[in-house]
């Protein structure tokens, strides 16, 4: 089988130094002329000078009269003076022209009509006052815009009132998206999502692609899906070169599978610059320049994809317009864990971000690049320098945010076990109007208690059961909370129970049968509220954890234990009904447990932990909780015990 | 004459109380279906949820070959395992589904090909390795996206994996304008701008304002100018309240003119919230609910028009779709001098800002309401309280930022004289690929001198003659800028002298005719380089000023002259010949002056004063001085003396 390798791997800056050389700010799109009109957010490819003064003629400033100056001298409060409306005087409005003769507007404020004819005033009117000379705001001839400004709406009235109605702009540049792939399919083609066959995938990326030249604002030019074979890909590549397209982007087959055919094409019409880019994700990038015009090979993940975008299609379709990129916006954060990173390879770690007493926590999102929900949930980006092996949790170093500062600021953090009912938590403070975000991270009840310990969450979601005291976190809050004062808060209580196939196939009872030879299980790790509970009713039943197939096999969330399950990996797992239900999976309840919220009283007072708090104790929040099933949310938002 | 009054006027926090608690976040423009495809910057409508989960089936993560774990167990560095292909083992890529029977990934790199039907490996891999499983990034019915989001590209892919093809979002709220006014005319009538009409005004708010609506994401719909008749403007007003529009704009006629019908004429259909705002510029703003329709009447002049929008219906369009207003950038400013304000008012003042040394200063523009230029100009917004008289020099006050803050960090400070050679040299900068840019301020030669002395701009351009040395500049810097050590650089030799009407009607000489009966005089302001000029050409002459007509009549710049000549308000004054050229007038030469930048030796290191004088020293730069005719740019960039 015939495989590719990578030209000699550049690193981001090499890449970056060679691309932007050749294709750098020096080019431009070309200039067109367009109507002011709709200039709005264009650049201008030109200096722009004013054709005609404004105003053109000699104005009233104010409503008032307009009078000859020299009548007015020697008039003081002693010794008024009446003008003959008519005669001395004429009533002019702001904007009107002052009639030849005239030269002086006094402000109907300071007038005293004293009839229909006649008019007094008590001070004299200097020549010129309150009047718009012509070219008092702009001059003919003179500098209106520098060039390579972008327009904004105050500009268009500076143009139109020089009398400039047409423009010369760089060209809004077209990018032509060439997407690649036998396996892919066009989400039009689909007439019911859900009908989607094995072997296809939705093609995504021409959309993720094409929303982010429109963001460059510049115009994507989506092309049809290409299948695998050579021939395709050279004759739309072909076609894509020759086209008006100031930008080719190819995606993907930039990789070195067997399929990978970019390189090797595009080296037959033109010059591969670099190929394979020493980043994380985006490393399968090809760069190249075919007769001129910029031909990117994009990676095929979702994530690697985009990245690759940013670091040099986004700075490209800036230059090309003549736009300078917009700041990239960054915020001093601490890891809330030690991140290690390969050597030799900058890593772009998706984050989410929140400020948590005096620290701004950046928690890691899954790395998976195939993952376009880490780029979705992301709030920044943590850039891992090619010669670092990582960071440690309490080093600072930036994060470039993906979001408002404000809303760093205006995030809860809750870190714990997942339940759904934090997402309708989450959606409920937005549709009450809040701008409160909530940030959640899952990784068990007892990793939340860790993270509230260390500072990195405002509020931990725990359902750890004492199964000596049979009561909820209350105990593990005092052995890991030790030193802080803490509120516990109901929030539900839910069903836990067997998450098993459709219509129940094995026909699985309960956990006394999970030891049947036929029966695969799937787990939750250790340090989950799920885990301890199951733990304890193998204790109870004096099933021995060995006896269970699967024992060993751990997922992190009800979600993934659901699809193991779904996808047939498992035969069944403990999880809540709602992830049974999600997936349209059997279910038989265990126990009906409670989910508190754990809240350090130091924190009580905060708008947003207030809010969070109104939110689930309302009857909007209740009654969604309610429809989802599984849940009793009669108790939300009670406090229940205060500890430490 | 019938005039109008303001009802009780309001402050702009009263008036936004009252308008918004009107229209206020809890009123949207309704929602509506789009495709996610042409979702990007919408704002969802309600909370999305995946239809379908990604992966959809269990795909491979790596390239490389496809196998059942069980089999590779026990494999060691020592003790290898050969695969057969097709039957241990398929060669699998990326993307490509987990074929039924197999459970493994093992990446290309870590395999040896023996031949083409067998691959060695030399480690065992465990179940489930390098597989994306079916929901690894999204689960089937999980949260995608809350409501009240803006929809960016990755959350595009987001959707689309997850089967969402079409959502909710807020429609973009369409906003009616309508320009009223007998004097406008709409620049597409006007074949050549340069034969508008005496009393004629190019119409420029409706597209400021549409600018505006559409950099709020909203749709402007403007409408046929209308003239100043009740029933035109009650007819026009009925049919844009009975649109589909949601918001209606009419400007203007807000005011207190005579003509200004728009509160009454609301007031019959609605009612009239709020009519008249303690802002500035701004106050004739009218807010008002027709038919549950926010109607807002829109100041006239341009820079009240947009300032008025900014409070008001920037806003509203935000609120109506759910989007956040992006946040105001603001920066820590000294304003350059004393900036006294009315009590009772909020000002809103429009500044230069520039970061010189330590200090961020602003500078204001001028105040004039009609003049579009102070806005395009700006690079903030001063904000002076209601309740405060004004500022002083040496405060801290906040300033509103109009550019990016790196801006303000590039930004060359020139202050004094005015020449249009700096123009010239700031399109140079520009169009040569530098960030910086030219900021002027013209105070005149010796106010440029203060402003050098005070710390508030890097480059003084000045041409002060000594009368008695002959000397430009040097004994001025002596006595103004003792203890500061400065580099004088010459910019150019200009041809100063009187600029009189085109064709020089009355056989105007020289400044020995000045003192002719028939002849008015406008003068430059004292402290001016050219009023230095002046007065010892006319002791030269033994000319005394009284006897000159228009002596005491005082301009501050080379254009305010020429225009003041233009318009027949003097029959000639002094100034630049660039200055009679712009505006096709008649020149007599009297000097050859020179025109020098002054900067302190201090800041000589700087990279952007070396850019500066790197341009001045251009060919390029000294070609198009050439080409303006009455200067000699022999000497440009050279250095002249270093003084202190």
């Amino acid at each position: 089988m015939k495989r590719h390798v990578y030209l000699d791997m550049k690193t981001l800056e090499e890449a970056k130094e060679i691309f932007f050389s050749m294709f750098g700010p020096g080019k431009r799109s070309g200039a067109q002329d367009i109507s002011t009109e709709d200039s709005l957010g264009r650049v201008t490819a030109e200096p722009i000078f004013a054709r005609i003064s404004a105003p053109s003629y000699h104005a009233a400033a104010m409503d008032g009269i307009v009078v000859r100056a020299e009548n007015t001298y020697g008039t003081t409060e002693r010794d008024p003076k009446t003008l003959r409306i008519g005669k001395d005087a004429l009533w002019i409005n702001t904007g009107q022209a002052i009639p030849d003769g005239f030269n002086s507007v006094i402000m109907v404020e300071k007038i005293h009509q004293l009839d229909g004819q006649r008019v007094e005033i008590r001070a004299p009117a200097y020549p010129w006052q309150h009047i718009r000379k012509v070219g008092e705001d702009i001059v003919a001839t003179q500098l209106l815009l520098p060039q390579s400004h972008e327009i904004r709406p105050y500009d268009i009235g500076a143009l139109i009132s020089g009398g400039v109605f047409s423009i010369k702009v760089w060209q809004k540049p077209s990018v032509a998206i060439i997407p690649t792939g036998s396996e892919l399919v066009h989400h039009k083609d689909l007439k019911d999502p859900t009908h989607i066959k094995k072997h296809q995938i939705i093609e995504c990326n021409s959309l993720i692609l094409a929303g982010l030249v429109r963001d460059c604002r510049a115009e994507p030019i989506i092309y049809d899906i290409v299948p695998d074979q050579e021939e395709n890909i050279r004759e739309t590549l072909i076609r894509a070169i020759d086209s008006e397209a100031h930008v080719v982007i190819i995606n993907a087959g930039s990789s070195a599978g067997s399929k990978d055919y970019t390189a090797d094409i595009i080296g037959e019409m033109g010059e591969v610059l670099v190929h394979g880019v020493a980043m994380m994700p985006g490393k399968p990038t090809i760069l190249s320049n075919v007769k001129g015009k910029p031909v990117v090979g994009n990676p095929g993940y979702m994530v690697s994809a985009a990245l690759s975008f940013e670091q040099f299609v986004r700075p490209l379709l800036y230059s090309l317009q003549g736009h300078r990129p917009p700041l990239i916006r960054s915020i001093t954060v601490q890891p809330s864990r030690d991140i290690p990173s390969k050597l030799g390879i900058e890593e772009f770690l998706r984050v989410n971000i929140g400020r948590v007493g005096e620290k701004t926590v950046a928690t890691p999102l899954p790395r998976a690049a195939g993952s376009i929900t880490t780029l979705t949930r992301a709030e920044g980006i943590l850039r891992i320098p090619a010669l670092s092996e990582g960071v440690t949790r309490n080093e600072e170093i930036q994060a470039e945010l993906l979001v408002d500062e404000e809303e760093i600021q205006n995030t809860v953090v809750v870190i714990g076990s997942h339940d759904i009912t934090i997402d309708i938590l989450a959606d409920e403070i937005r549709s009450s109007g809040h701008k409160i975000r909530i940030s959640s991270g899952n990784v068990g009840s007892l990793g939340g208690l860790m993270a509230l310990r260390r500072g990195t969450c405002h509020i931990s979601g725990s359902h750890l059961l004492d199964t000596e005291t049979k009561e909820y976190n209350i105990s593990y809050i005092r052995r890991y909370l030790k030193g802080i004062k803490v509120n516990v808060f109901h929030l539900v209580l839910r069903d836990q129970g067997l998450i098993v196939a459709k219509g129940n196939p094995k026909d699985i009872k309960g956990i006394h049968d999970l030891t049947r030879d036929d029966i695969s299980f799937v787990n939750r790790q250790a340090g989950s509220g799920t885990r301890v509970l199951f733990d304890y009713r193998l204790n109870q039943l004096g099933i021995r954890p060995e006896s269970i197939e699967g024992y060993d096999h751990e997922e992190f969330t009800h979600m993934a234990v659901a699809v193991d399950v779904l996808s047939g990996a498992a035969d069944c797992g403990m999880g809540i009904f709602a992830a049974a239900k999600a997936l349209d999976l059997g279910f038989i309840p265990v126990e009906r447990e409670q989910y508190d919220l754990i809240i350090p009283s130091s924190t009580l007072d905060d708008h947003k932990i207030q809010v969070v708090l109104e939110i689930i104790r309302s009857q909007n929040f209740r009654k969604r909780v309610m429809a989802l099933g599984g849940y009793d949310p009669s108790r939300s938002g009670q406090l229940w015990m205060e500890v430490g």
